[in-house]
């Protein structure tokens, strides 16, 4: 192979590629500007970790006194940074027409751009001023692995450790942004917990106070959970989805309550399996490992493997 | 402990683990240079993936008019790291006489180092040129996961949040290289894609077209798989080999085919296991979440728990 | 939203996220400095991996006439690092009363400063001279993945690429400063691991030479869990807890022997769950994959599913 | 000093700077956004001088067949970045209302943004065609050096080595935005010249051909300067400004040709001050050191200090 | 030579340098730690540059609105980080048993380390406090600069562009340190500037409103000048001492007024040298390019080349 | 401009550029690889800095007792770094064809590129075994520079804040380099010390003990230079050669004595030109600010400016 045949080559794979950028269709983003990069969501949600769980995260624990001086300044910081993604995320979405997010019931105007800037600043500061409860709930989740646990030694292993206490925190703060309708953003935020501990929750899943999953790898939690509190579950647990209803097309309905439901102190442990929308585990009740659940089970009941 | 005696220590921990290297066989490495080392490796998958889904690692969206000037750069660059990367490695098996590439069939000549850089730019070269190939396998991959899951918003939530579809894309990238012989590469790829998601494919297998895996955590599938087009997978699934074949002397046989056959529009559920190399799921079977199966399944059947 | 308003809003959410550090219990860390920082722990953990493994991280390997000058130099920083972090956790540990450690067993001086550093000085060095019997144990590991894996092609494969090699390796050099008494360092280190593998190893289960796990992906093995020599798992298994005594006034009871015993030889495929301290699987047995077992299995018996 | 009493004096000493950035005139910037960065430009200055110079700044040089393909990609990606800093100069300018750049002649129109963006964008093409002319110029003045020099061992030490020959490099770069009214962002070229060097250029100083400056250091030429080819200047020579025009006001009048003009192949020795706008020094002349000239010198000539 | 030879040279010669840390007097630092690195020093130089020049050093400018939040933060941490190296210096020439600052005058008590943590504080909050009075000093120069220079297109060519203004810059944040008896820092801050723009003033000097220097390089300013309002120095002036008092042994008498005095209003143009602690130049007086001054000059008076 | 035409035109750019690289003669550097880029020479340079003046650098002061395990570790390192760097200019040079270096009078064999490996090696080691008396010599110009200025407070002052000092200590590093025939990097190494210091001396300069130079800027120091010892310098002197012989063909004599000669104890005060290689300053002697010196100067005597 010589030189000049092998820049020959090249050039012709360029071409190649760059034709194949335009002509195909799902995967082709040529002239769709814009859309949210992973590392910047990313940054976002470790400047939320670090505000939700101070001196956790290697920054120095800030000194009493002055405290408010920095604080101040970071949340500054953060709420222009996330104002920022959010409305770059609006505008990828309103530019891709698609109907993704409950924030498009504002009254269109002629100037959709300065609309959705307003929409993202607004969205943005609401967001953070739920922090302080956000960090009541990941309070009563680490309360809940403490006394869950016999291996826990103290409060700051838990926080550092516990895998499913780092999914826990992320989903508590992707799902408030769920539920104001940004697109994207909660999705990559859990995803990417999902990558750190392989912990798989939907931020569309709801889940109540004192929540605890131990060792958590394989958990999965659908979009349309509902989980009590109190409730404890263990590696490799699905919370999935039965089956799917089509439209008459042959394509998938899209939303429905797909997932099931768990009462309050609910536990599940390893490798069980509880599928559907209409399915109820009642509370108190005590899902064996490996089990089997496409039905509602009543308050209190113990269900074992080969029960399915 | 006064600071001579700590430092006396520490001469003979010196000498102790400076013996370690030179007396102990297997982990041993001394005197081997070049071994291609995993962040080397994993810079260059990255930008393949970055070509292969332009505008979504970060990256701004080239215009089209400038598209050919910056993408020939970028192609030119990788085609020289990935033959620097594979020549390396061909040395260091080379240097290891160790048998793991079918490249080696080339007539050997008494400078085999400009033989296997001459191996390793042609092998390059084309390995890129495939590109535009396994552009169009992975477009067929991604609208799998947009018609096989209703919680998908959008095609860019699918190839930035779905595991899955990570994993089958480093896989498509990886298979190619294991086809044509390059030793370790697309090992080494496969299991950051591993690391990542959770899901563990090994480069030697192959999957056709239209492959969906949801949420995927703790799916394991061997090197000698075979998966036709339109397969679906879920979490923790399992295809795996059944029992080893050993040699006289007790060593395994190396080779051979060990992992199991899945004909077309096979689904299959959570935490299934299937196991050995003549076991074949007939085309449309629906293999239920928690079975173990270990013979063939004909065409078109259900197998759910219970039936092993 | 005018600019003066969103400041008000701004500097509200501050005094209120000040008042959340003070008030609340359990997460609360305002005061309590020093706590050793997840990136710290793991620069030294990737250190020992290095100095484990010469030449498979990335650095050159070192030739060996100056071998020693360069690795006496690695010690001796490797040692005051270590020994800094040590420091540093016992001094968090003291402040926060806790009893996490069995190094407090020295005689309390007034000068408890002084005494912390001195015994994170003695208990560093005296760790880093178990590193030769370390290397020699993973060396069995390596070996048995080599003679356990068909697909394995050599040596440098499996130390690169085989996740429950890399699991193995974090939880050999985690053990020993588990054994010492040294709090919440192990316990990072073995979640670091978790992360990249999805292998959840306390640091203090007690594991033989010439351990195997294939694949990895979702074994969790429990902080009392004793392993033997020659002992094989496969991905999803996990050896965990049956159930937790309580105390009077209903807390767990810590400590205890909670998790299975596994004798010489033992192979455990995907999936199977053991529970019980009281649980011991016999020489050579083989538990199938999917079962769920809470009792002893006698020597040399195989069990398979549907048997639990 | 309580910590109170702290927190109080910084909350004051903010106020006190917050309202100094409003009330002072002259350096108060507030409101006035997007001044060019120095790093920024000083970026592009970098990747001018590494095009002029390929394999001076330790970039890999570039092999024959595929220089094109690489040198497209890098010249494209400096047209935008150079593009968008002359865009972000002249909307600064704009909104200052000052009148330094000739580029304001083109018709003004109401989209003033749209206009200075195109502007920008054909400044920035136009001026990298003359790259190649730039080239040819400094070859010449390369060869000045070695032919100036007999401490020159050879090309390569020119160009790494002598202040001279780095100044002069930045300055031919500059020069051309400057004339075609580029406003800043030559003097910042120059001045980081200036600071590597010690050579002091105005971007609007005229240089000829082969122009060599030995050491360097102290240099001063000043914006209407004009030197011929063949000139050759030792350290610490001045040519600067005998006086200044005052406007009725008593104000400076800016502009005007202020500074000395140099025939082709002058000398000019070591601390020698030449001054004024009327001051020629003539064809061949030979300027001693420590000299202090205001008025013109004939062709040929010699000037020798005083005291020699 | 081999490498065992090498490696035992290598020895030798670590033993030698290690030796000529011990033996050798003045330069050799062993065993007296926490020299304030010249990186930290200037990282907090550039943070108060950064303070004083808002907007000009790439940092966006912040939004009237929120400017306090922010400018509360950078303020606290800068305050932190400058009385750390504060208390790090005095520590320092504390163990070297130099009397080498004015702070010494405090009581002296049993616990000196707390005590000059203390001193470090109250300096550190002391001198920020000075910045607004520091920044209105620095109008008056820039101001200077524009006025005096008819080549200065705007303000902020100035302060981007001028390496006078920047070396009084550093000069103004400089000198307050100097006074207020903290020892090497404003010398490193300084020395900084002198690398930066060839202009070399001792933090001692006193100089008065609307300094201008032009050009600046080569400019040397001696610890003991006193300069005036509104005076104007052109390149390579030297304002130095004349000679040297000796003590009876013969070493130098330190301390003392050793350079000249420069009142209101006087202009010094470039290579002037002015020698002497009672040498006093007059008010408006106009000092000749490269004349050699050792005796007073009456106000107004003219001093030309020859004349002396 | 439209898209089509702006690709166009930076085509035929990329083009015209690719063709200078090749047409033009002195700067075009196609297909002569690796030159010795400056960033590593300096890296080098620093390593040599920072073990020459032990804690001054930022790095932690090493204790006496482990001292020479990390001190052997560094040196070992640099020389592997110093060999291959002098190793690339050798290359360099030979394919070059360049006389430059009297390393080439070593036995030219068929093996020219295993000579020059040979040659570095060697030569690196010399080189480093000259560090402890190159300490020794520094040693003494500290020494000087605190006993020559009543403004210097302590040594450390000197060693951090010093010019004059850097570049000497410099200059000591880069003059053995030269002196064993290395080409380039002592020249590199003196020119960084130029840009951070204003202090321009050739490395072929021969200095002797206890040399100091205040404030430095502008000092000129040419390559055949001889000094003696206790010779104090001040800014802006230059040390120069007086004119040029030439070849028969008009091309520069390189080589001879073309540089003054200064005796023990000679003062050279700021701005003095001292130029020619028969021009000998003799003991004691001191040169008067601003004067101009092309004859030599007898012991003892004092020469003044004509007017001074």
């Amino acid at each position: 192979m010589t030189n000049e045949n092998r820049v020959d080559r090249l050039r012709k794979l360029t071409s190649s590629m760059a034709g194949s950028y335009q002509d195909l269709g799902g995967i082709n983003r040529l002239g769709e500007k814009d859309l949210p990069s992973q590392p910047a969501v990313v940054a976002i949600l470790e400047e939320l970790l670090a505000i939700i769980f101070p001196g956790y995260h290697g920054d120095p624990v800030p000194r009493d006194a002055d405290l408010e001086l920095l604080l101040g300044a970071r949340l500054d910081l953060l709420n222009r940074h996330l104002a920022d993604m959010i409305e770059q995320t609006l505008v990828f979405c309103y530019k891709k027409k698609c109907h993704c997010t409950s924030l498009w019931d504002v009254e269109p105007t002629a100037d959709w751009a300065a609309t959705l800037k307003t929409m993202a600043r607004r969205t943005s500061l609401e967001y953070l001023e739920q922090l302080p409860v956000i960090r009541q709930l990941l309070d009563t989740d680490v309360t809940a692995a403490y006394e869950g646990d016999p291996a826990a030694a103290n409060i700051e292993e838990i926080i550092l450790c516990y895998p499913g206490v780092q999914a826990i925190a992320v989903h508590r703060l992707a799902h408030p942004l769920y539920r104001m309708g940004v697109p994207l953003l909660p999705r990559i935020m859990n995803e990417w917990a999902h990558q750190k501990t392989g912990v798989d929750i939907h931020p569309g899943a709801t889940i109540g106070k004192y929540f605890f999953m131990d060792h958590g790898t394989g958990v999965v939690i659908g979009e349309t959970t509902e989980i009590g509190e109190h409730v404890k579950i263990y590696q490799s647990v699905t919370l999935g989805a039965l089956s799917f209803s089509r439209n008459d097309d042959g394509s998938l309905v899209k939303g429905g309550k797909r997932h099931p439901t768990l009462a309050d102190g609910v536990t599940i442990y390893a490798n069980a399996t509880i599928l559907g929308g209409d399915t109820v585990i009642g509370e108190g009740a005590v899902i064996g490992g490996g089990t089997w659940i496409t039905k509602s089970v009543p308050a209190g009941q113990q269900v074992v493997s080969g029960a399915g």
